[in-house]
């Protein structure tokens, strides 16, 4: 439930349209509703501005199944990550209205058209690197924002970086997603004056140890204007992104 | 040298007050001075939008006093981190201009005053984080951010940050700052619809590995809208809190 | 043989029901039976008061059908821990009076109704970590606690959480179970007055190392009350909180 | 405050000898008071049965004093842990009613003779484990558990181990210290029906790592009834010990 | 080629039984044989007292078959360890004379009855370390030393071991086998006045890290005579242990 | 595009064998193809002197047979690394011209024939290290430089090493590929003149890490000479061995 | 109180010599004697056949005067390891017959002359790793081993080490000092037929981390007949090679 | 001895300048001159054409003074590393001919000047970098390689780096020194033909530990033509670095 939703609950009911009985319903299920083996977090997108979303991995179908039967009817756009082709089908079982995005291992259920605003970039350093990048780049597609991606651009032959800096120096955040040795974000960092997201990812030979090397590398950053989230966690870095390209939309509210 | 600066510099062209033969000399340090064993990036500032500083721990004094006389006589607010009392005292040797955070190690050279805006809240989770949260406090203000502390609010006595649950709401970029098993930061970020970026601590028992326990938990956190800059990196966490809070500013100047 | 089964026994020959050769028979494999490759410890659970078990991991079907066999025949309720479904059909085959828990995949071999006292909680903070929370739920029953469970209440939505703050009160001893940053344990810790048993679970995301996250964070929780078991151990946390719920029955036997 | 104190309070109330103006002055400041720095969470005492303590290292002498200077006058026994030397001057300094136990490094702050009760035992494993097993043996008495100590008794020469068997036995609590490959956990485990808290200890050669060697070692206990809190912490566990012997007093108060 | 051979072979020329042509021919592929791929070291027996190993895992099974035969025929007892099924089937496919020990993983190829002398134990702490130990005991077997086994003899039952206490006390050399917290080995050293050689094994819960637990366990021994081979090395530990155990007939042809 | 390529087309245009079209087109695509997952770097081996690849592992094969397809027409001796055989098969599929190197688990697409000149010498420990030890031969022998295999010379037989001595003198750049204890590099390196790159291997029993150990003591190598690329990165050391050996064609463009 | 000692006593008593009262007062204190902060293991040395030692490191000066006050008077070659220059002193103090081996920071308390027979060899890789070569040298020769040292012999100029083969070969047992990479030990097993005990020690430079690159390397070891003890454990080391040493002495007792 | 010294000392004896005897003398020490606490291997030079050097860290003054008065006469330019101002001072005391370069903490003993030749080149991100790469840089040059030096051409500002394209680009070897991040390595090797050497340093916020951070990202690296040395490893590098530009003037000696 996003707040447009509340509002137009409360809305609905201040106008007539909609019996107190009937919001009453609505709402009490907030702030969760419990599934005993799950209680789900309505709330959460109005607190924290957020997807909603269910993480499927290391889910059981029927424990996915269950959760996506109990979704409130009007919630639209929740994330199904980490999903894998078994994990799509017991969600399209139950609930037929959803899209999978193959290569991101993404479920959008009861998909709906967002305005995308803002300006948000996702880069990453090689193929490999892509289906975590498209997993940070749909999500803050589907949180709002609008999202510029510019693919295989690693440090290696940095005349491909400098190529499109101005593209990169106009981003209000800037996802930088890179395995083996996650140079991307440092060198990214050094070139513009937006907050850079690293995500390292687990792409590499022997002691890239599943993305430590990179993460570290990031950590490490000897550019200010670095933050980093977890090892292929391009959901985490699409979410951050959106939030502070929308922090601009929250301006109009507070007196500077 | 500031965005300001520069445009003062080529306004002053403009208008005659400043000769061309002047402005050159003043431009041709552009973008870096090179002093042999430091070149000075002087265009950071304006690239990146971050401060200039100077990293002092691992630097010899002789070093420290050198990057400081060669410092461009118009340019303010320059940072001297993890500058402990001969740093400083060094640095006040070769220009007096300067004011020195004990706390937070820093030193701020050729202070001038800046006007904050925006919002920006800096919570740490101990008694003990105090050091590495003021880093991040000092870094945001002087860069032009509003800043609000919350300290000692560890999630152990989780009423005392309820208690804070609407200040941190109104914020558009919080500094999470702990140790120990730094749960602050996820717990933060479940509250709030803004970007949460964590900054794990070094002070702790045992297994906390000088910092690794909270870096690792704040990696880990199972609330999205946080990301983490390294172990009491104060100043990192700091410039990117200021770098989220200032896309506001930016606005105006791009068509959503 | 529990001390029940010992004090039975001991009575059975003082009454003359049980003769001399008898009561020696069951006795001589005191304490402990060698099979060669198993020497079974039927001891144990008169000296630590802890479930007899049968890791199954890692043991052959033919071990485990060998040790299942030599089980002394009025043993009951002995735990068959890390039971795949393989496990449990060599189990069966040798002896069919058991029952197979799937989630926590535990068989029990012989079971037979226990009266369950005291107070055990077991919380866990996700759908994904119910295997163990389950694992550590099913050992304490079985050895003879009343468990009540509390189930996805992680702290990014820390309200889940305060809801059941007087049932968590009232508990003799909390098992907490979580996975990626573990903050669970910390912050339950900080609610009540009764020891927490921690339990990381192996699951999360990149640098959740497989659980090493969640066991760092929890070792290093900032609230006192917390003492830790190994990565995914429901069943040695079961047995930890059983522990601690019946010391509460010596009681009356010991002068204060 | 303690429970105690607060019920004293409210009686104070309610006989007429406390002015209700008084008891609020004294309540107001539940459940923290704020010092800017330090937000004293006098509440924990009574809603987690633990001690008030000031952990001292990373503190500066100025925060110890400032901390000391605002502990609320009726409240006895507060521990400072890591205490040195200089710590314990601080607080002399600023509170003359306090004792140094220099070998737990600790401070008791207004001390007071409490009642103990129950059976805690706390075992170490070597002559160099004895300052931690003293910090978990004093905060146990502190908090009103009645402790015995037997120290030296690691297992390579398991005979000094077996010698105490039936004290061991006796207890409610064990807390086992040890470093180096810290086995004395499990072997205590396997000889007793009560729970096992571990602390290893920095203590060791080469590849002890700092106590991770056992650290692990405990964690991985084949004995079931092995709780472990982190590195060193005594503290930790004398506070979980006592919680252990002390849910037989909250006995008396519930169904079973 | 054993020394006995060399033995016979030098006895043959001088005796007149072997012409020299042959024994050259046998003679020339010392030290070693070039196959390109391998380079097989005949010698290494001779200088070096141990077998004649094959370590099949990661090897081609076209690499085992060319290893295999090319080996000099009058070899005997030639191991093949870490041998699954199938890389037992392409040996016994270029040479029939071979046995499989399918709980070791270990191949005797060209089998031969050893003289076997002195004591060496084997002793494990639980079932699931029987394939680790089977593969020390058959290799100090094969090599010629007298192996006694004592399995599932762990701490966690104290009076198991101390029971074979006296047939320990009798060994030249013990191998402690021992996964989880690898306590055995520190335990049995305790007891006995001869050269314990520890066995970490990948066996255990979460956080034994394959091994690591009970490899820095038995590394960090509390009690001297504890030397250690790598995780899961039955091999090494079997060639070590008959090597300490030989030393003693050795004996005569050295003055003390 | 080789630098001859290059050459060979500017001097077509300047003989009026190409048109100025033909060669713009030819060129137009320097330095990068922009394919949108990937933007292939032509230019590099002009730049860098290193082979154009394809890293295989972790693309898709639509991805792979993507490149492929985009490939400039007259670059040859482009090396697939890391190819299983659907890989290859992929490869095959839309470029018939290519080879496939199963134990190195390469592909050479559009084979021809190089000059090899200078003298490598690629040596490997045990016959398990070859896939690692052939990766790095055939790279260095595609790049053009002439190599020379010594297999299974590991220091267990230090004899079979020191056989080799004047072979490994009269090399330029020695490849030193080894796992388990990875001590192969320091006793090269002891030996002779030239510099050695260090490969460590996956390859080994419990403790060595997948590597990390060769790696860590390669890394830590008493004999200064030997420098280190990644854990089995065949590709890497092959590549670097041969620009050490062609620093020397350079020679006669420079003045010493 | 060595096996010996136990002897001359009981002779005492059988020839009158020692009056029984004499000798339960001597022997009551078997098998230790528990002076509150310290169980001294008097029996240790009969039953393991290894040193009575004190391992001063982590000992307050207090505690080591303590236990040296209270060991038996007819105790001799007691070892105190990891003894600083005060440590030393503390000693001197309470008891003046001592000897100090600075290099080896070790004390023998009531030097006496030992029988030293069999052949142990401790050989190092640098001049750096003496300390920890000599305690282990030290150790084995009070234990009663002959000892043959070579130092500097380190795998970078392999012709050192071939030169002292022979000696190597004609040892019972060998200890191989090293830190680096720790190849020495692999080297070393490979040309002789006794076990070789293994110690890494600290030295080295960034990536040796304090030994774990060498202990690493040796455990890896490409050549079996190598087991390893802790980093820098030299007294350790000395223990098993004497006990392997000395094994063949036990020899005349036993039947083959 | 360098291979020029020996020529020399053979050339003294044909020409009849130097006795036999005299020779005879010079020679009977190499390979190794044993001093019993070290074994110098004057040999080493003319065998792997690195510098003869002394490691001073870990060894005593007493040990070095040792070494250095047994040097043989006319060996020149030997280095003492890792020296620090008593290190120095112990030499200087024994052979006065000596010089300090304190920022790369070495000593060169019986400085002579070398012909200079080839190109190396040193480059390093940072300030704090320094000392590592001037221990690189002076290596090289003592050995005879022409060296440049390009100093705080961090990745943050790659416009410093890019500056320098043409003079890199023009080296035979190029050593790259960087902490933090280390992504220096990757972006180098990027632009050029020629090797490059990574040296990452222990310089660096929180969890650089030490310098892994640099040096797994080195090893990491994305571009080819990377190989690295140990953290803070300079010398090692200089080595390397001048091995390879020495290379060529071996060509001469070589058909290719």
């Amino acid at each position: 439930m996003t707040p447009e939703n509340l509002k137009q609950l409360l809305e609905g009911v201040k106008s007539g349209n909609l019996t107190i009985d009937k919001a009453l319903e609505e709402l009490k299920h907030l702030p969760y509703r419990n599934l005993g083996f799950a209680r789900i977090d309505n709330h959460r997108c109005i607190r924290t501005g957020v997807a909603e979303m269910i993480y499927c991995e290391g889910k059981s179908l029927e424990q996915i199944r269950g959760i996506v039967t109990h979704l409130p009817e009007n919630h639209k756009n929740i994330l199904g990550t980490r999903a894998g082709q078994e994990a799509f089908d017991a969600i399209k079982e139950v609930l037929d209205d959803c899209i999978y995005h193959k290569e991101a291992r993404m479920v959008v259920i009861r998909p709906e058209a967002v305005k995308q605003s803002g300006a948000v970039a996702v880069v990453c350093a090689g193929t490999s690197d892509i289906p975590v990048a498209e997993e940070a780049a749909l999500t803050a597609e589907i949180l709002g924002s609008r999202v510029e991606r510019f693919y295989d651009v690693g440090v290696a032959g940095i005349h491909r970086l400098l190529d499109i800096h101005q593209q990169l120096q106009a981003s209000r955040a800037i996802v930088a997603v890179a395995g083996m040795e996650g140079a991307l974000a440092s060198v990214v960092a050094g070139l513009v004056d937006c907050p850079v997201i690293g995500v390292p990812t687990s792409i590499g030979y022997g002691a890239s140890f599943g993305g430590i090397a990179a993460l570290l590398s990031m950590l490490n950053s000897c550019a200010p204007g670095v933050s980093v989230v977890n090892i292929d966690n391009g959901f985490g870095a699409g979410c951050q992104a959106h939030l502070i390209n929308c922090q601009s939309q929250k301006n109009a509210l507070r007196a500077d």
